[in-house]
């Protein structure tokens, strides 16, 4: 089973890459961008068959792990 | 509209972070995960109302800036 989890900063947290990217995105005359937010996105590759099993996994994992719970928020996609 | 980047290694380039968060997760106790594979997301509001020309317009970011196509795919979803 394959997961994908995303891993966002929360609203209101500072996001400098995202930033970046948008003064970038002016320089090189790219108009109308309002907000930028950059995220990371993990893919797994999962042994685990039972979707209901594998979400309590990769949530688990997401606590533990993958994502500051304190300033990201994190969203799971199993497929 | 809303624009999200999505913005991943190609198969079989290396990927160190995916490795790093594999070992990261096995050494945390977490069993059965295969590969893992680590990307960006890239979140961005445009003043375009447009599906057609926003897609357009973020193609081009998406070469020009966002990711390095030698060893990068992406792919966007408007919203």
């Amino acid at each position: 089973m394959k997961a994908k989890v995303h891993v966002m900063l929360k609203q209101g947290v500072l996001d400098p890459q995202g930033e970046a990217v948008r003064h970038a995105l002016a320089a090189l005359g790219f108009q109308g961008v309002g907000g930028v937010r950059q995220g990371k996105v993990i893919e797994l590759d999962l042994a685990e068959t039972d979707a209901k099993r594998a979400e309590t996994q990769v949530r688990a994992m997401c606590e533990k792990l993958l994502a500051n719970t304190v300033i990201e928020s994190y969203a799971i996609e199993l497929a």
